[in-house]
């Protein structure tokens, strides 16, 4: 069995679905020096679960993650739960010396994060290791972004700009589900996507927002409880159900400035109508640029300006090469990858540092610290948007 | 076991992982009929199939394909060799009564082709079914045009535009490969990429083509023989390595006319340098238009004359809505499929129509048509690009 | 004479040349009540004023902008000047009964910009009428994007998003210029480029911006005296070269909140390498949504959330069309506009209404409201980026 | 009078418009040797000439175009006729000593163009210069892709693609209108825009087409006479109204050899629905590719084939900075030009070439090379597609 990494996954919706084709298919594209098994998984409602694991594909359910923790066949615990349960079921996981992977945001507060990764700090020092699911950084365009400012292709860097666009609230009677609800999501677009490019943010340019300005707001306060869940958003709500309170930001706009001297600006909401999933980072350093969008996801944009001055241009790189992060194990040349290949690649990076026994990233310290901005974001736009530390 | 439907599959290259990928995921993600096994994959090297098996999930192997066929517990044979060896294999698995799912192009001849769709012809009527793997069609955005050419929202169509641009050739000490000899391939770009332009030119308009003219081209006449292989292209190979001779074009361009009125024109290339695989369709109607390109596979663009004049202009699709064909079983609004969902898409499709004994699509008959626009390309380009009938 | 409207221009740079353009151009595409006279134009080099009006077909020349003023065959004084000359020109020009066309942004200080606005409605109730060179509200598809804002194709408005990005001070050796330094210019990327946009960003949506915070930033604090211009940035300035301080913000970036309940984003900066005039704008509504770059000036797209679900997606509008503003004046279908046609269409308006008698737009007055909100910009900027009133 | 260039234009309906504006506006912009005059316009119906005079600046008018030919104070004619008229205007003026500047295509048929090529080189044995207006190759993008091509960038040349795509005749009923009929045009798309493809593809390239295969369509064979015009199309035609026959080609498609190897594929059509003046060129070398489209026409892709692995992709060159071709004359980078500039550039050329004594391009002997080319189409076209030299 030592070369088995035994995996018990809590939670089963759409990211229980990314996770577990992500756990059975790493080893099928890339050399891993452990083969993930799809151990068990655990869901409160035992007939839901077990359709579950028919359908992903895991060997064995559990009802309670509590009984999922004990076993002694699990290696390594998946959290994809809403974020109010992530602390909780991730102190158990490490306490029982089981290593965790912990979907993001990390916690719905910044003293549960930090309470998560002191206890992930600790359970390090017994080989015990923790992560925390930024897939975004595993795209292979934003890996190539961040090599590019690693190699000094960039130069000092002085713009960030970050949005995250999504439109799947815009209709008014999209129905209330567990993402508006601040006991469940901890906060809204901020923590949902906003979390995201504040990670890639300050992980493509190598730097750490120190402080912020912020902005949010809630345009539809009250939505139909019930109704149809379609995609992301939903359809055909009655307009004469009931309603309930939302709970959560719609949208989220802060101001930055960077540990070493970049400033950035950051949007995050599901109301630009026509956007899915814009999330767009685009860095603008002394000597070159890169820009992404994930509705374009295979291709980043990069501007050298030591380019001669007539063929200068910001180049469309199709990041599909041999040369490229992960994509020489996937297809020619030209043949993209689509959204679920960031958690497989995910699983790859996680299991070769679990083989060596070295730190995966982000970890749950970088995870808090992503929490730390969320926080005072939160502090900022409560107290007329002034500055806060982050 | 009558809830399986068990596949042996021949060759395990590019091809062969795609496949084996499909195989592993349909049911994971779709409700099937009947549950995909991987009972066995064939080659000839005993200890290169096995490895494959191992890292592809067959259960078994076989090192000769006919063994295979004469295997009790398969149902289906998935041939995914070069095209010189398809009639004899296909033939076999009809023969023995088993399915087969074949990949494009069907077969090196025209002559082999009307054989095999002979035989699938024959097979049919005994419940024994037949596809070609032209797997573009799955593609939701080409899926999506053709549903709109058939809903009548591009009224009378009268331009269909094909390239398929590829530059893996470009450099000329890119290694020969089995690609580049006639005897393994039957015609270079033309049959390995322009194929697939053929196929999906009619299929998305629902029109066959009537006859072309032609013109072919080789560019680099002689390769070197080895050398490492990178990508679809190869670097490294010695300057001074022996050169063996191209005996494929390496571009061709033709136009055509089509069974309702349409004209289209036609390019197939592997060097355009800079152009990773961008499969274009474009189509223009009295009513709308279409285009794709697979450089941005998750988008379709589509142009409704019938918009108001002042806001009319073509509408980036991102192919990603519940409503979309395939996409609803995947991940929310926005989070794009790669280039492997489309076989995936084909086992569903396959899977469904076997259960349900009913044709799968694209028939063998379908791609013999195919064959015959090909062998129609071929000999107007022999006899100064003359109109040929296809 | 009655046809005619005499134009005295003061300044002859950059923007002299596009006013001039504008002057010359006009009538010969549009039917104007009053043909434009070129009659004079001042500058205070007598040989290079000389040679400007020879180059740009002015038919004399003044050496002193008082003069120009005091003459009797000139009905409209046009101000191309730095801002630190605006308000005294504009003064005497009304004060001497000439209407006045005056380049943004209207003055350095919310002070001097409400004096000209207050002078500009006294001489309107004497029919002399003034206006602020907001040109970018005549480009074709700005133009008709706030149209569809104002036909309701957008529905309720929630999310501006506006950028102007430029790059021509990366170089850290880009000489200083009169730009640069706060005497002349009163701010920097602010006043220069992020003017236009919150000037278009309340005129498209129809809201009025209410408060705002802010963060400015200066990357390079001096820079080298002299070197040669070349575009708007520069070259070869000697490394030893004499340096003189940056008194302006290479960049700002600020939140809004909209009259109407809509919140904003915006970012200005002469920083964001390899964009070149990327002055962009989104507009998001409960109905639609709205994108424009100037980089693709004669492009806007659409989004109509009414759009059946399969087909719906950013329309990309080529605003060439004789239904779209002015552009039907000009040249067929897909053959697009410059820069410089924005300026003809001021002209073509601003002739329009003087011969109407009607009040032009924008008005000093919107001019000096876009002036409070930069105001407010700096006070927030300021003190720690706390909310301030505009 | 020495540094005048006098000039006499014929026709002044879209085209005359376009010269009118480059004559009247080369010198604002640029340092010319010789200033232009617009001395006299000449057209048949003596009130329309006089309004068109007004409107378009020239200072006196003839109602007979041979009368202009005879003026003393006329240096150079300029033909904006249809092309069935090119041939006589252009003879007569040679004959009388005055440069010519002639739309294309040059001529209705290869004979005349001929003819007129003999013409001209006798004239300018007698410094009588004569020019055709391919306008486009002024287009500031498609001047740097020949520069690039010029300089090696692209290295050997293999591919060419040339697209002209319109759509304004897509509706049914659009007018019958000069530009439908055989006699007045010559041809339809083939002549009107594909002229241009042609045209552009061997001047960039450097080679010539030696010979082609070619199909030629008509969708609507009838069309009514009369209704309004609007843009380039055309509405509001009674559906009653009685119809003339269409007597030349909706769209016409090819494939070509180049004279050092290349190959191209062109197609010209008015019935792209969508594309409204998509005027396309990609050519792919050994080395580099450059790709442009007129929907975006300040912009040219480039892919350098020896940028580093990881870091390659199409540069999307926004045209406009100083080191490009003419537009230094005119705005800050970031800012474009439009569809006329190409005509105020090519005025520039012009005269610096009369002034200098010196052939300018494209020659009349240029333009009866792309003549033969459509000749070479057209009979091919008639014949099979089969191949015919040019």
């Amino acid at each position: 069995m030592a070369n088995k990494l035994r995996v018990g996954m809590v939670g089963y919706a759409f990211m229980g679905a990314a996770h577990s084709h992500a756990w059975r298919t790493a080893h099928r594209f890339f050399d891993l020096p452990m083969t993930p098994e799809l151990t068990a998984v655990a869901g409160r409602n035992e007939q839901a679960v077990r359709e579950a694991a028919e359908r992903m594909g895991w060997n064995s359910v559990e009802t309670d993650w509590r009984r999922l923790i004990e076993r002694d066949d699990i290696d390594l615990i998946d959290i994809c739960t809403p974020g109010d349960t992530h602390k909780e079921i991730a102190l158990a996981a490490l306490a029982a010396g089981k290593h965790v992977l912990c979907e993001k945001p990390l916690a719905n507060s910044l003293a549960e994060a930090e309470e998560m990764a002191e206890a992930a700090a600790r359970a390090a020092e017994n080989g015990v290791l923790a992560m925390c699911g930024f897939t975004y950084r595993r795209t292979p365009a934003l890996t190539l972004a961040k090599r590019f400012v690693d190699e000094g292709r960039l130069g000092s860097i002085r713009h960030i700009r970050a949005q995250y666009l999504q439109d799947w609230l815009s209709d008014e009677n999209a129905p209330l589900t567990w993402r508006l609800d601040k006991e469940k999501a901890g906060s809204g677009a901020l923590g949902d996507i906003g979390a995201h490019s504040i990670d890639l943010a300050q992980w493509v340019t190598g730097q750490r927002i120190e402080g912020v300005s912020a902005l949010t707001h809630t345009f539809v306060t009250e939505r139909p409880v019930g109704g149809e869940f379609v995609g992301l958003g939903g359809h055909g709500a009655d307009a004469d159900a009931e309603k309930g309170p939302v709970t959560v930001d719609d949208a989220a706009i802060f101001s930055a400035r960077f540990s070493d001297g970049a400033i950035g600006v950051f949007e995050a909401t599901r109301f630009a109508l026509g956007r899915k999933n814009a999330m767009r980072l685009e860095v603008n350093g002394s000597e070159g640029s890169i820009a992404f969008d994930f509705e374009e996801s295979n291709i980043v944009h990069y501007y050298d300006a030591r380019d001669d001055a007539e063929a200068i241009g910001f180049r469309r790189i199709i990041v599909t090469e041999p040369e490229h992060p992960y994509v020489g194990h996937w297809w020619p040349t030209g043949h993209g990858l689509g959204y679920e290949h960031g958690f497989t690649h995910q699983v790859v990076d996680l299991v070769n540092d679990i083989a060596a026994g070295r730190q995966p990233t982000p970890s749950f310290a970088d995870a808090a610290q992503v929490q730390r901005v969320l926080d005072a974001v939160e502090r900022s736009a409560e107290n007329a948007s002034t500055w806060r530390e982050a």
